[in-house]
């Protein structure tokens, strides 16, 4: 890369295996979790090098915060909850990226947090076209 | 309670017992997680029956968002971390309240979410004091 050349952004590759993409809002990359047993978004700022909130301006942090809570109303209505989970942990994948997740007292991790209770399970490809297509309705977003 | 008048504010029992105050910012309480396993602090924002990010209004939650990065700052300069986590679950405290976790590669936890891994092991009370007094003077917010 000749010096002085911005690096451009690239998902994260784990990111980009345990994810389908749903399409990309104005500041972040909008991405289904490949696991049927909760309804997992997940959005990542399209910014290369970027590991915390406090790494985005406070105006990109800003369109951050409207980003996920579109996508909180969203999933909601799309897939019902009792409660949404929103964190950016970034302990294994370091690249930011927000999880926004509706969970249920039915979900086999209830009242745990998701990560690492039970194996995710994939979609059938109908359930996933079914929800993908609800989602891209809802947040009036084309398929990348 | 009279109907028309707002109910007011009150921290949910469970957060109180389990942490200290640290101060207030403009919209949130700061406590102190009483966990010397990690340097963990949660954001109360002071409004009555909100339980998600999205039961606030735009204007709130970009306030709450820099709080969160403010205190994200203060914790990772009084604590170092190789990094933070910030989340609203809410799964067994309803009341809306916000993580934020300066987590260490050498934390007894790492690098799984910090919830549920290891009991909670109070602070002594030389180490809970300097603690406090550091952020407090980070945060230039006085004692409650």
């Amino acid at each position: 890369m000749i010096s002085g050349t911005p690096e451009p952004f690239k998902l994260d590759a784990q990111l980009g295996r345990d994810t389908v993409p749903v399409g990309d809002l104005p500041l972040s990359h909008v991405l289904l979790v490949e696991d049927s047993n909760y309804r997992w978004l997940i959005l990542v700022p399209r910014q290369p090098g970027i590991t915390e909130l406090i790494d985005l301006s406070a105006a990109d942090r800003a369109v951050l915060m409207e980003e996920i809570a579109t996508v909180s109303r969203v999933i909601k209505d799309v897939a019902g909850c009792d409660k949404l989970n929103v964190a950016a942990l970034g302990n294994v994948v370091a690249q930011l990226h927000v999880h926004v997740i509706a969970r249920r007292k039915a979900d086999p991790a209830w009242p745990k947090p998701v990560w690492g209770v039970v194996p995710p399970r994939p979609y059938s490809p109908d359930t996933r076209a079914a929800l993908l297509k609800a989602l891209r309705e809802q947040l009036k977003i084309a398929p990348p």
